[in-house]
């Protein structure tokens, strides 16, 4: 059993063997442009991808539904979703964010104020300084708890779903509140809704996750079945992406700030971050002029494998130099760490530029 | 336990005693023109009564909270309802009807669309028609799925009930699903948004209920007081009234046609119907001169009891003809159903004219 609620390191491998997720390899020759965390077997797992790549092809409507959980800051590790929300709006499709402050309630009893405020100020405003358009007229953010449209759906497909099941899936307990079960049925509606006719009918949806939340794909699946004879639901399709090791070789996570570089850090923190970031390097020079680092165990290569350097061929040269002993982990600190300063030099201007569009967004009429 | 999803003769006593339920007796002196259901004992229960009585007599800011679900005719067994919303709106009460097409849909499998068609049509126009008035301003009638004050209520407040709780109050098992689990949850956020702060905050409320809908009740006064703090919520008070025996003897039911007298029934229907009910005669005309009538027993004095007989002092008069033996079923039928066409010929006029007036009072904005 996964619990999405929880956090720990992902054994990749099994995932993909125990619950049926397949590789993505297998699409990225088909896919004209793959971004380059497909390219790079951050993007590992998928389910029914297919219809995403015959719809970006044949360029007919898809659409991509991404939530947010406002309960805290937005690390360097979640710029990854919005890099592919960048992608994918260039790509055509139709994107949705709901904004989970119902989730953020029950789960860490966050007020649906303060979510909004968090949601404005944080994540919107970094979505937006990350480059993702919200002029456009296909985007749709939303607060799950002013979506009547979502609420109400998540409350019709609520009939079909029962308490056994859910304990299978989540493993609830007689003890479980009724927030925290009806959560993922929220969800499931924050996926399916795309599809209902006030919103265009059925499409191909694609939702990028981690594999923690794969629990909630499957139960969305499970349910698009069963409805889809009242709506002619396409089961979504979904994508899985590792996580970046956080600054100690942890998890990166935002509630143990030592891991992780904030997207609100200034580029001075987020220089010494990279500096102080744990490295797979030898204990002594000698050793790792003889030997070669291990890029596979390094946090900044990670950095700069997830984020920072944009060349395929770049980022070769880093992997061999250091596995060849080519280049000590000072000299690759000092390079990536001051890329990340640069990045966060104009990631700021953006960031306060950001604020004022960010204020306006939730207020616009959802798109269905 | 009581099952508020199914029907059954009720036990009233029982439930006195081994639900908590008080005598509502006590409060018919403080109360300046006590209901003639009051008076004639129909309303056989409450809850917490004393500060509802307070509140009228101070003049002070109360609602009453009475739901409707559409899931069929009503029948005249139903306008008890009204009568008691028309005297409470008399008494200065905030007057709130949640519709509960969530619940029709869980319980019935009735659409929202279908909900909101049949709630204009057949229970607004009712409404309208049986004297409440909607023009003033101290009157909400909403949809539940249309109410986002409400269903979000309906969500944080199920952060504190869990399941193990729900299958005590109303049995569910494992194999419930949660669009029918939840379904309660959404009646105990009606019956305590009025005290949200967007609605004018703590008050006191009444829920004037058949004693089949108590688990509701004891569920939301639980509730309350688990957010007392949160929301300064007074705990709400309720009443219990008897349910109108059908014309056949058995529970009146729309969905048994032949036990009820519909509001939709033309005068002659209702008449003719009145003519066929169930008396509390003695099998001869003697033996009915010698022992006299049982009124008790007799659906056609309920008919008189609940809604034809305005004056305590006539009813009284009827009661005691019958029970002396002055007074043959036949004689007083011929009464009882002309009193009932009379009514209906004026009603199905009012009836008509609501029809208008009844299309336009979901388009209004919530009160809060």
């Amino acid at each position: 059993m996964i619990d999405p609620w929880s956090s720990a390191i992902i054994d990749y491998e099994k995932l993909t063997e125990q619950f049926g997720i397949k590789p993505f390899e297998d699409f990225k020759k088909d896919i004209e442009n793959p971004h380059i965390l497909m390219k790079r077997g951050v993007i590992f797992g998928q389910r029914d991808y297919g219809r995403i790549v015959k719809a970006m092809r044949e360029k007919k409507e898809f659409a991509v539904v991404s939530g947010m959980m406002p309960s805290g800051k937005m690390h360097i590790g979640h710029k990854m979703i919005v890099d592919q929300l960048n992608w994918y709006q260039k790509n055509g499709a139709d994107i949705y964010i709901p904004i989970a402050d119902m989730e953020a309630y029950s789960a860490r009893g966050v007020d649906f104020e303060d979510s909004k405020e968090l949601a404005i100020f944080e994540y919107i405003t970094n979505y937006i300084a990350l480059g993702l358009d919200f002029e456009k007229d296909n985007i749709d953010v939303y607060l799950q708890s002013e979506n009547q449209i979502v609420v109400d759906l998540a409350y019709i497909l609520s009939k079909r779903v029962n308490f056994n099941e859910m304990k299978a899936i989540y493993g609830f307990s007689g003890s479980a509140n009724f927030a925290h079960m009806y959560a993922p049925l929220i969800q499931v509606a924050d996926i399916l809704h795309p599809q209902i006719k006030e919103c265009g009918g059925p499409k191909p949806v694609v939702v990028p996750v981690g594999p923690d939340q794969d629990p909630h794909i499957r139960l969305t699946r499970d349910v698009a079945e069963r409805f889809k004879s009242k709506y002619g639901f396409i089961t979504p399709s979904s994508t899985y992406h590792r996580f970046i090791t956080g600054l100690t070789g942890d998890k990166m996570s935002s509630s143990k700030p030592k891991t992780a570089i904030f997207l609100s850090d200034s580029p001075q923190t987020a220089q010494k971050k990279v500096k102080s970031a744990k490295t797979g390097g030898r204990e002594s020079l000698d050793e790792q002029r003889e030997l070669g680092g291990i890029p596979e165990d390094c946090t900044v290569y990670e950095l700069l494998l997830y984020h920072l350097t944009g060349s395929d061929d770049e980022l070769k040269e880093v992997y061999h130099n250091c596995k060849n002993g080519n280049i000590m982990c000072g000299e690759c600190k000092n390079n990536a760490s001051s890329m990340m300063k640069n990045f966060f030099e104009d990631f700021n201007q953006k960031r306060e530029k950001a604020k004022k569009k960010a204020q306006k967004i939730l207020d616009r009429e959802s798109k269905c």
